[in-house]
This record gives C-alpha cells, structure tokens and sequence, in this order.
C-alpha cells in the first residue's frame, strides 16, 4: 500500500512549514506568489488531495444527506426555495446536501432512497409525489428518513406538512374581505385521493360557505399542471369564454404568477379588474408586478424541523422504530399588491 | 450470508407471479385491492427491497453524477434552469443528478469535489465561484470533471461557457437599436481578475462605441450582489440621485427582474419610461409583468455537452489525460415586452 500522503509531506517536499501548505490550499492571500507556486508543484507531485471529509467517513458517516424533490428545479420552484433553507440548516450542522428530482413514480422515489442508502448518504428527506401510506414497507427499516409534503405520507415515517387546509381558508377569507365576491380557484382537477389539491380545495369551499350566500358558489378554473404556464392558459380560456371572476385563488404562488401574466395578456389589471392571490410564498413573488398577496407557510421553520428530526433518525439504531410523527407548519396570510394592499 | 430476497421470493411467498409483484410495485392499477395486500404483506414480511441500482452498481458505476452550483437554490436561479436541463440529460443516459450547493471559496469548492469522488459519484459538473486555473493541480486526476461557467476554468479541464461578451455586446445593440440613448448596466463593480462581470462590462462598452458617439458614454448602477433585491434598490437609489438613463441592461436577468419592480416601486413603466433587458434567458422572464428582453445562450445545447464531456471523461481511465477543451454556448436575441416588443 503506497504511503498516505498528508500535508506534512507537502511541506517538506515545498520546503515550506505546513501552516504555509495550509493557507495556500485555503486560498489565502498572505501567500507569497513565489511560495504559492512551490506548494502548488509539490501538490501536484505527490498528488496530495484535500480530504476534508476523511475523518467524517471513519466515523461512518458520509456527512451528506438527501433532498428528493420532484420539480425542484421549476421556475417558480417552491422546492428550489426550500432546499436551499435545508441546505442552510444541514451546514449548521455540518452536513451538505445533495439535492435530486426524480422521475414521477413510486418505483423511481422508492429507488432513489435505496440508492441514496447504497450511496452512504446519511438520511435523507424527501417529497413524495406518488409514494403514499402503503409504501412504508418498501422503505428501507434502517435508513434515516423525513417526509415532507403535500400527500398522506408513509405509514410510520416523520411528516412535516404545508397548512393546507387553513391556509386556503385564511386566503380565501382575505379575499372576501378585500371585497371579491365571485372568487375562482384556479387548480388541478381533484382526484378521488386525498392531497394537496383536495385539502386546499376544501378550504377555499368552507370559507366561503362561512361567509354566508354572499360569497358566492365555489368555482373552479381548471389547470393542466401546477407551472405558471398552465395558470396563464387556464384564465385566458376561462375569459374566451367569458367567465369574469372579481378575484382568483391560485392553488400555488407559481400558478397565480401565471394567472396575472394571462389577465396582463388580455389587457386586464390586478388588483384594478380582479385581485389575485396565491399560496407558497415563494420568494419571487415579491417582485413580480403587481407583488402577489399570499399564503406564506413559515418555511424556516420547515427546514428546521426537516434536519432535526433526521439529525434524530440518524443517531437511531432503527431509525423506523421512532415511528410516525404529524407536524403541520405554521403560515401567515401575506397582503401585498395584487390584492389592492 | 442470508439469502438475497429476490422479486421471485416474494412471487412465491404472495403466491401470484413476478410479474403480479412488479405491477403492484410499479403502481399500476391493474391489480386487485386483494392481491395488493397480499403482495405488500409479502414484501413485507421478506424485506424486499427495490434494487434497480444494484446493476450499475455492479458495473462499478454507481449512477449519480454531481452537479455543484453555488446558489442554485436562490430565486430566479439560472443554475436552478440549468440544473433542471441537465437532470434531464442525465435521465437519458440512466444517469440521476444530485445537486449541490456548496459555500462559497476555493477550499469548499475543492472539498466538494472531493467529496463527490469518496461518495462514489461517476462524475461532476462543477460551476466554480473561486477555483481558478491555477487549481488544476488540486482536482483528483482520475475523476472526471467538466466545468461550466463564468470564471476562467482549472487548467486541462474541459470548459462550457456563456457567451458573455458577445451576448452584452447584442443586449446593448438592441437597445441602440430600440431607440435608447442613456442605457445604463446595472451590475457588480468589477474586479481585478476576468470574469462574467469583466466580459459582459467589456461587450456593453465596445457595443457603445460601434455605434458611435450618439451612444452615449457607460454609466454603471452598481449592485451589492447578482439578485433581485440589489437590482431594486440600486435603481432606486440611482433615481433618488437623479440619475435617469432611458434603458437598463441587468447584468443577468435576476437582477433585471428587480430592476423592473425598482422603477414600478418609483411608479415608473417599463418599457413607456425607460427600457429594461437582462441576460440568461431564465423562464421566469417569460412571465413577468411587462415580460423581459434578454440574451437567450442554449441552455439545451450546453446540458447536452456538459453531459456528453462528461461520459467522454467517464469512459476513460485518466479523464484529466483528457486534456483541456474550451467551448462557448451560441446565444439568441430574445426581444419581448421590456423592450417595446
């Protein structure tokens, strides 16, 4: 087996001290061009490597965890936002965090857990499309993960989900109160199961039956997928055939982004023609324009919440032996523009 | 050693057949609530796991290549696009993408590498902020790397970067060619070395002179930072001096974006007051409100060569043996709203 090679052995190939070696490899400025250019030529002859994470790997750990996060690379991208609050936390505490958007599909998300688990990542946290309560089996039983997301997550998995039912309800409230009173929710279609879609669906329906009649009868305006494009199709069709809300609820901030995109396109105003409002608070909305009022989940929170419950999964022997945990996060109701603020 | 629990163990045990297995596990439809639970009861009670990354794993590939890009996760994320093109690539090849977002400054950058070669990645594409040429030596020789991006790349390196002179010397032409006669550039203030800001400053100031001196002198509205924040307040800032050119070209689309809510907080119009293009091509410029002129480089045609270096790299013994390789993406003139379309 060939000798280790160390920064000690840099050094006395430069002729230099290792603290010398150090700052050069830092990238500190103190550093001699003289110097810097004997150590850089000593690095390349013993072909010594950083190694960092040397001392975390004997310790059994790779250091790294796992993002699974369909669509996270979106515009608009809710996830996009979120892995970066994670990858913030997870260097608090010394981890980094690798980032993946699979394929939709059970077999792909349940693949990419195995594989994160063969790759000798540490955990991981993931948002499930397609994966749901049945699947807990499936899950590795000595593999540290967190559920985070908008679907009923496996059966004994920690759970962080969005407010999604008094979000849409607070929204939808605020709306009213701003005055709407023929308020659209510009969606997907809900299917038979219950998600992100229904929950919300069934907020927006229950603040305006406590309205009262004046409120309105629900209505839906139809999107193909939860992407700024398809918000801004669905409204312009809904105005071809003249439908005219006085304000629209997009189920996502992303979709309500394209909702006020689609209105500008046929020459309409918010908040003068119709007020609009979405749901995520994603950063981008504050300076969109109009800004876009929202329903802001505390996101910070979220990611907070992500890393320490793994941090506990992975200081587990058995980490699916803490069994299930329901966390709902915290929102506020963000007034901003585009309803009138 | 037990038994390795095949999809066949688990056909017996349910007693249906492997191809009942396989759909239940792939989500199909197809099958009986009945046979369901006994198949998932099945998987259960043997510990099945999926294993599609036991082949490659076999193959000494473990299927997972890196892509490292600092700030993929901000708002408005050009590396979040990017990201999201190149995931897709990879898919192609059976390949996953794991992204990082590492801390900015060489040694983290370096560690990250690093990293990704003791995690059994196949490969990385790197977007450095801090390494540089003289880093070359410091990169593991045998593992293949491409690099993307704005700052000169570690010699011997293959190397995919943005047309940034001559997008910023077509941005500016435009907005000549628009009618604008003060046309500001909104960007960092540049420093010693080459970089994306150095280049497209460079491209913007030969474009005014070409045109002549009707061109008008540069002005630089300088930002703190690439986003969308520091684009806002430096316009605001700069009108609050009285500084009033008649275009804005953001040094990247983010910053253009913020740019634009700037002088709509100021309650000035774009483009009836003063015109505004950026440079990227993120999508979220197709939906802003007025949607945003800008420099289009293909980003497709850079995730199909980034990946395509990559496998190359992959496919040898000694990827830095390789060599050095330099390519620049072609760009287009994407003209829109911001610019009087």
């Amino acid at each position: 087996m060939p000798q280790r090679v160390t920064m000690a052995t840099v050094a006395r190939r430069a002729g230099v001290s290792p603290m010398t070696v150090s700052n050069v490899l830092k990238g500190k400025q103190s550093v001699s061009p003289e110097l810097r250019s004997r150590v850089e030529a000593a690095v390349a002859e013993t072909g010594y490597r950083f190694n960092a994470t040397a001392r975390t790997l004997r310790s059994g750990r790779s250091g790294v965890i796992g993002l699974l996060a369909p669509g996270s690379t979106s515009p608009f991208s809710y996830y996009g936002m979120l892995g970066g609050l994670i990858a913030q936390e997870a260097r608090r505490h010394g981890l980094t965090l690798a980032m993946e958007s699979p394929e939709p599909g059970r077999e792909a998300e349940i693949g990419a857990i195995e594989r994160a688990r063969a790759m000798s990542y540490d955990g991981m946290i993931v948002t499930p499309l397609a994966m749901g309560p049945e699947d807990g089996p499936l899950l590795p039983q000595d593999f540290p993960v967190v559920v985070l997301g908008e679907r009923p997550a496996p059966h004994g998995t920690a759970h962080i989900s969005l407010p999604n039912h008094a979000g849409a309800f607070d929204a939808t409230t605020h709306l009213l109160e701003r005055g709407a009173r023929r308020i659209a929710l510009v969606s997907g279609r809900p299917g038979p199961e219950e998600n992100v879609l229904t929950r919300r669906a069934d907020g927006y329906r229950e603040a305006l039956a406590a309205w009262g009649p004046e409120a309105g009868a629900p209505v839906l305006i139809e999107v193909q997928e939860l992407g700024p494009q398809a918000g801004r199709e669905a409204v312009r069709a809904a105005l071809a055939q003249g439908r005219r809300p006085d304000a629209y609820l997009g189920i996502t901030d992303s979709v309500a982004l394209g909702v006020m995109r689609g209105l500008a396109d046929e020459g309409l105003r918010v908040p003068e023609d119709a007020l609009a409002m979405g749901f995520d608070g994603i950063p981008e909305g504050e300076f969109s324009i109009p800004s876009l009022s929202t329903i802001r989940p505390d996101h910070a929170w979220i990611a907070r919440r992500a890393v320490d419950l793994l941090l506990e999964r992975m200081g587990s022997d058995a980490p699916a032996q803490l069994g299930g945990l329901e966390l709902t996060a915290p929102h506020t109701v963000l007034p901003r523009e585009s309803t009138g603020r």
